[in-house]
């Protein structure tokens, strides 16, 4: 089965290049409201599941016990520009738990955020751990790994009691056996074992019930601050702060996921060749398509459907547009 | 017609993303030597064609007026890494031919090399125009405007006397009328005609043609100097490095096109989403696949066809795969 094509780049009037992909839109009683391509096929989440990965420092005591403040659960769900707002958060989740940033095993990378990044080289500073995108998550792993009684030392391997937790909860929330399904190493080196795209998006209708009370507060906290869980001009961050009844979380290799407490769905996609350019104006268009909006709401998510492509000196040479537009 | 995967990307045992596209092999004559995909469909060639837009430079006397080395005519054909060698060279094309930095019409970036744009900004420098990883080609091109006694202002417009020279050349070359093609503007801002897959591989193959003094001198120049045309660590270098008996170069938008002068074949490749990880290891998966080669050629050219993922710490975590492999 060859997946449709999800998102175009035009240029001078015709089509450049062409991503394919696969979604599902779905509602926690497993029934498929909307869907296209292989959503049987397995996709490795990578990011995109954090509150996932996040659920278990609420549901352990760890959040309450640490007093994590809605920003620092929004950071644990972040993949984030490494900016300086990002790095406060990220040090105080640390200290609270009694962790040190050397403990962290995500690795270094330059913060994303070109500003933050073109300072930090003028003070004469170094890519740390603390600026890897991932590092709320991880800062989250290590307060659950003090709760659990555990070494954090290697509390990124597969077989570390934070892992197994992790597993068991993401498991049971996607309905998948995860131990049974391939388990890749992410870029922050914790694990990310793959799963069919619909269960992924079963695993975020689920979460969007108002009745999961751990899956509410992330998901409060991440409306509360949705700087936190991205940053400055970054999709995920300016898509919720438009439209604050939509969860939503990018993950590498062209994953999107989300979920829309008010209308119960859960919604996963994949673009095939893992571009993120074309999975932002994609899961726009699947959520735009979504008879669950108030006017205003679906004339903003339109809006993120497609933008301009511009050159070096700032001129429009084209569009990026997702599905059907 | 939906076009085959030309590369794949894995990750904990499985294929995580994979990237389709085409590509077509061609011989002087029009001969299709070996072909998948649409090759019919009309492709941007953007950067690919840089030793293309430089064949006027030469044929017009203006490499010779100006007194251009091969290092000189390599940096002409480049995406170049805005490493302080390219620099150099970009600088010392736009002296000789009495052209200012200021006149340059590229639009300024970061050097694309990470050690030479964290010394930029350390220094307290700014993103300038020398920087653009096109630079080399817009000093040939501000050069050509005074070989042609021509307003250097606007030599980026498809209209101006230096872009008409060269449509003119490359649809001779290419068998297209470049002004019945849609045209887009580059990231550089100078116009990029589309045309068909085969018809920009047999204008590869007329360019390998030992009887063609001008593409002649430009690949000797380009083999001499492979360091000019990308920089350190990049594919295109380390590639012709390797194996200098084959000229390739990149384009955005996952392009790769590549001449084999000594088996008189022309190659054009597109990934049909514009990943240039997919177009490198694709187009290294199809030149080791033409019996032209020496045992050791072939060798090394496989060696191309993959190569490690790693993660932020530096761990290999899955594979960037070429076609069949």
């Amino acid at each position: 089965m060859t997946n449709p094509v999800i998102a175009e780049i035009t240029r001078g009037g015709i089509v450049e290049s062409r991503h394919r992909g696969a979604f599902a839109v779905l509602d926690a009683t497993g029934h498929v409201v909307s869907a296209e391509g292989a959503i049987a096929a397995a996709v490795y989440p990578r990011s995109a599941v954090k509150a996932f990965q996040c659920l278990p420092v609420v549901e352990s005591g760890a959040a309450d016990r640490f007093g994590f403040t809605d920003e620092e659960i929004a950071l644990c769900c972040a993949s984030h520009n490494g900016e300086p707002d990002h790095l406060r958060v990220a040090r105080s989740m640390l200290a609270k738990a009694g962790n040190a940033e050397s403990s962290y095993e995500c690795g270094a990378h330059w913060p994303y955020h070109e500003a933050s990044r073109v300072a930090l080289i003028r003070a004469g500073g170094d890519p740390a751990q603390l600026h890897n995108n991932c590092s709320g998550k991880h800062a989250g792993m290590l307060a659950l790994a003090r709760q659990l009684g555990a070494d954090p030392h290697g509390y990124v391997n597969p077989d570390h009691p934070v892992q197994r937790q992790i597993a068991t909860t993401m498991g049971a929330l996607c309905d998948v056996d995860l131990d049974a399904q391939p388990c890749g190493t992410d870029g922050c080196s914790v694990p990310t074992w793959a799963m069919p795209l619909r269960n992924l998006a079963l695993g975020f209708a689920r979460f969007a019930n108002p009745d999961f009370a751990a899956a509410r507060r992330i998901i409060a906290a991440v409306r509360a601050h949705p700087f936190m869980v991205a940053g400055s001009g970054d999709f995920d961050t300016l898509i919720m702060q438009a439209v604050p009844r939509v969860f939503v979380k990018t993950g590498a290799e062209g994953v999107y996921c989300a979920c829309i407490p008010h209308a119960g769905l859960g919604i996963a996609l994949k673009c095939d060749d893992g571009a993120a350019r074309a999975a932002e104006v994609a899961i726009a268009s699947v959520l735009a398509g979504l008879d669950v909006w108030t006017a205003e709401e679906k004339s903003t998510l339109d809006g993120f459907r497609h933008h301009p492509l511009l050159n070096w000196r700032r001129r429009e040479v084209g569009e990026v547009r997702g599905w059907r537009l």
